[in-house]
């Protein structure tokens, strides 16, 4: 514990060194992720409220991938509302309107980035497993590997997101990729063993979940890479520009975008498991109304 | 004379340790506390709002321990609120980003924490009677034990935490730990006599809680204890970066996973107690989808 702390301390001191590199972004810069944090708290935040309002609208064992989903962008919209407040502290406005936005003496803390990642992506694993309504060993036997692994990717980007230095960002780098990769063979593999028995329809969105989860989760990487690939549009303010819009983009797509088409999967196996109570009266009967509650027991 | 020099160097050196003394924290330090406090309130505000959610997967019998365990966690996230915006306003930002953050007029109130013990640790103890869904008689025979001596153990230790001098800080300690020993008597002995009739996977859950429980408990004495050791890691502004992370992984541990793991429970007894209405289709009818509610009785 004491040795965790003293890396922790000394981390903390890495992050310290890379905040002030950014000395100034000019204003149209700041404005640009300025939008971005907020469209960012404003995707997450109503995505979180419809996820709880339309819970009536899926079989209740989807229901829990509902919530989960909703915790997940509830998450992400408290540590969006603590970047969006630090970011304005960070780079108050200059002289006039046009000025040039220099960094104030409150760092901008991309620690609560990797806050929200360690506790988001492991649940946006659970949300992906709780909307295929597996058995409880079916389901055990998936989370017990995506979970662990996914909280020590996040873990394992950290130091190197936060290091100055090439070869500690390389090295860190290349750690945090060996279980992002171990993540991709069980979501393609092992996943798909679970789903004998879902129709075509089902296990096409299931992809659909797959390579939106995977391919939002390739821009992390990529962002984290631009330090290493250098030059002025990488690096420096244009870097920073880039890394917080990538990484805000992202999180929009992974957690909000996401949750989205989770519900769209949850409401299409309910209307398959009955559809005489979630299917909307087309679906069952062709134009017909919808039966009315007491016929359903007839049929 | 000589000796009588060094205990009062050793003394003011103890000072140093406690709070309301740190005059300075470097940015690392500063940032290590803010990200770790800031990961306490995600953690708890959004495992409460989770807790109330999930209501309806347990079964009714087990519903008043989600209700108090969202409860714990919610008086927790209002004071992590005011130890945040007490921290920002005690140790403010320095000319640069690279400053140490010194201590302002505006005192590090260690007060919080104690009342947010106060009220939530016999607050815990009542929902892991509660989830158990004892007679009435057994469950009282365990909280007229337990709540009064987690609360004495809370206020003995108080005046050993504010106290600069180490005998009254060992003395006070001691005493807390009477009740201490108590609770793991009764959590042991006393509340496994209450036990029969619960299934092997049910028990094997609650030796899982009473171990975390216990366990995340010891962090507090041993982060209690951190000024008895001296030293410049575990005394000064080290030791008060050491004391605030441990307390507050501490409290995620003992509150928000101590919090889901009572979910857990809930629904495991519920799902033994009542297969047809709160276990998955899977588990209780092989791969058929879950019966329609009117044919439920029929089965």
């Amino acid at each position: 514990m004491a040795a965790l702390m003293q890396r922790t301390i000394v981390i903390s001191t890495y992050a310290t060194a890379s905040k002030d590199l950014i000395s100034s972004l000019s204003s149209g810069q700041y404005a640009t992720v300025y939008n971005l944090l907020s469209f960012a708290i404003a995707s997450l935040l109503f995505t979180s409220l419809f996820l709880l309002l339309v819970q009536g609208r899926v079989a209740p064992r989807y229901r829990n991938a509902l919530i989960v989903s909703a915790t997940v962008c509830g998450i992400a919209t408290y540590h969006y509302f603590r970047i969006f407040s630090n970011f304005k502290e960070s780079y108050p406005a200059g002289s006039t309107v046009d000025s040039a936005h220099a960094l104030s003496a409150v760092q901008f803390n991309e620690g609560y980035r990797y806050v929200d990642w360690f506790l988001t992506v492991p649940l946006l694993l659970v949300e992906t497993v709780a909307v295929l309504a597996l058995t409880r060993a079916a389901s055990r036997h998936l989370l017990i590997r995506l979970v662990p692994a996914s909280a020590l990717m996040i873990a394992l980007g950290y130091p190197g997101e936060i290091t100055l230095s090439t070869g500690p960002r390389i090295i860190w780098g290349v750690l945090a990729t060996l279980p992002f990769i171990y993540l991709i063979y069980v979501l393609f593999v092992e996943l798909t063993r679970a789903l004998d028995g879902k129709t075509a329809e089902v296990r096409r969105q299931i992809s659909t979940l797959r390579v939106l989860l995977i391919g939002s989760w390739m821009v992390y990487p990529i962002a984290f890479a631009f330090p290493l690939l250098g030059g002025t549009f990488f690096s420096g303010a244009s870097g920073f520009v880039l890394r917080q819009g990538g990484y805000s983009i992202a999180d929009v797509l992974a957690k909000a975008l996401f949750g989205l088409l989770i519900f769209r999967l949850a409401r299409t196996q309910s209307i398959l498991d009955e559809p005489l109570i979630y299917g909307d009266a087309e679906d069952v009967h062709g134009a017909e109304p919808r039966a009315v509650p007491g016929a359903r027991k007839a049929t």
